[in-house]
């Protein structure tokens, strides 16, 4: 059987570029660049909670750094380091030894992509629980917050929502999809796209921007909190696939849609000014950019139908210790 | 019951001084200070792994930072900022709603002691998880190495080794201890003392270290396979306590204090023109620091017993994959 340390120069260590030391040390060391201030994030995925067990591996190492590096975009941050503490069960090594391979190749080739390095980690048995560090760049004073939105600035959301959370209903067997629904939803579940490129886009146009990874309605719902603002929401303007509007009569689809979660969408404000540079934006990186509302004075969420009727909304969003 | 707000709010959110944004965005940011590499390192504790589920939670608290704090220690950086990676079972919040409490009441304790910043986190379901980050300052290519030990490099240990494994041992009925042998082991395993202001004073006198965690025939190996260097230490010139001694004719003693681990003091190399200097930082410190052995050509580890002869010695630490 592998040791901890032949598990680590195996599967977790390879060449550094932009790191002063990586994997092998009590800690590992980057330089400061004066310009720059560091944005930090850390998210967990857990065995039956974020994930079925039974997920495949590569998608899951996807899923692991993708929700991380989805903060960093939401910042307008450069990902740069990352760091992964495994909670391994033995005879996932034991019984599935290629599990391991699979989940890095997964990480490593999001990783790649970003130019993303892995600069230290933990490796330690029990309960499956994969936790990643992130550490990005974003030129000093400019981060996107959550705080800083205010009254009169658009509403935006990129891509499109509620289909993570409609594949996962589907799983799950509160809905049932056909074979060509769940094909086109599934990978937003599986392997979500953080956009990243966005957020650093964002950075002179958006007044302020979250990710939407506990569904639209409570990811707006903090800025709003944060920036002591309120909103309007059009339900028809919230940009959907056609499968979540061709099931848009039950209240599963809206709740997929407002409520979801998983989306990993930027949610960001602007000043109406910026519409303009906002759409070429969109053209440019080709990701759908949608202006779904507006921030007003007070507090409060509202979500009007298309009848201009408010809808009445219980459940905001995903909470780890209500849901 | 709490949602995952509340809990963020109430227990783990307080005033930052010296990150530029803390809890409650996507990401924390801080400053960069162009003097200073940062050090980032994680470790993560597993129930029934690495704490027995019932320890009182106060005391994990303590040594889920500690046990990050001495990594810092070990490359003489100053501990800065923390992010926690918590999953908890629900009914640890339902059932034993000052858990969380206790907890963070150990954890921001020794924080506040370093005047070490919680910027940042995630708060999952699940089993039983504590995942700690942390980030340290040292100034610019001065962090302590595993990788710069020479030959004829002194050997040096702090403090005591193998008490917390002897607390151990007792805990699982391995050995029986007396009650005023426990009362003075126990401390070691439940609330370890990070060697921070040590490190930080060794940049200019050591010329490697490390932390021994695992036990010091693995940390010390781990300099050695690094450094592409071999010892030879003494086994009477280990620094132990009146309890490990009395015990010393047990195998199971030795083992404690070669290779039991959680002693999170530590073991660092130097040039014999150095042991004045060091003998002073251990009166000025108030810790003690032994002279164990020397660093030789070649590769090994050899442990001599007082009468000059090698010990056999096949289980050599604690390795999370193989125990």
């Amino acid at each position: 059987m592998n040791s901890e340390f032949d598990l680590i120069r195996r599967y977790f260590t390879r060449p550094i570029h932009r790191a002063v030391l990586g994997i092998g040390d009590d800690a590992a060391l980057i330089a400061c660049d004066p310009g720059m201030d560091l944005a930090i994030s850390t998210d967990t995925l857990v065995a039956d909670r974020h994930f079925f067990t039974d997920t495949d591996p590569g998608k899951l190492g996807h899923k692991a750094l993708a929700v991380n590096l989805s903060d960093m975009a939401a910042m307008g941050a450069t990902p740069r380091w990352v760091t992964l503490a495994l909670t391994l069960p033995v005879d996932r090594i034991q019984s599935q030894p290629d599990w391991l391979e699979a989940f890095m190749r997964g990480f490593f080739s999001l990783a790649n992509a970003y130019q993303v390095e892995l600069i230290g980690g933990d490796t330690t048995r029990g309960p499956l629980n994969i936790g990643v560090q992130i550490i990005g760049e974003v030129a000093k004073g400019k981060a996107l917050r959550r705080s800083t939105a205010l009254p009169g600035d658009d509403i935006w959301v990129s891509g499109q929502l509620g289909d993570a959370a409609m594949a996962l209903a589907h799983l799950q067997r509160r809905i049932e999809l056909d074979p060509a629904e769940l094909a086109a939803c599934l990978p937003a579940l599986l392997t979500p796209t953080a956009r990243v490129e966005l957020g650093q886009q964002l950075i002179d146009l958006a007044r302020s921007a979250i990710d939407i990874s506990d569904g639209l309605l409570a990811d707006l719902g903090h800025i709003l909190e944060c920036s002591h603002t309120a909103a309007t929401v059009y339900l028809a303007k919230i940009p959907c696939s056609t499968v979540v509007k061709k099931h848009m009569a039950t209240a599963l689809a809206v709740d997929c849609l407002l409520a979801g979660g998983d989306d990993y969408e930027l949610c960001f404000t602007a000043p109406e000014s910026k519409r303009v540079e906002i759409m070429q934006l969109a053209q440019q990186l080709a990701i759908p950019l949608s202006c779904i509302g507006e921030i007003t004075e007070g507090e409060g969420l509202r979500v009007l139908d298309s009848n201009g009727n408010a809808l009445t909304y219980e459940k905001k969003g995903y909470d780890h210790f209500l849901t």
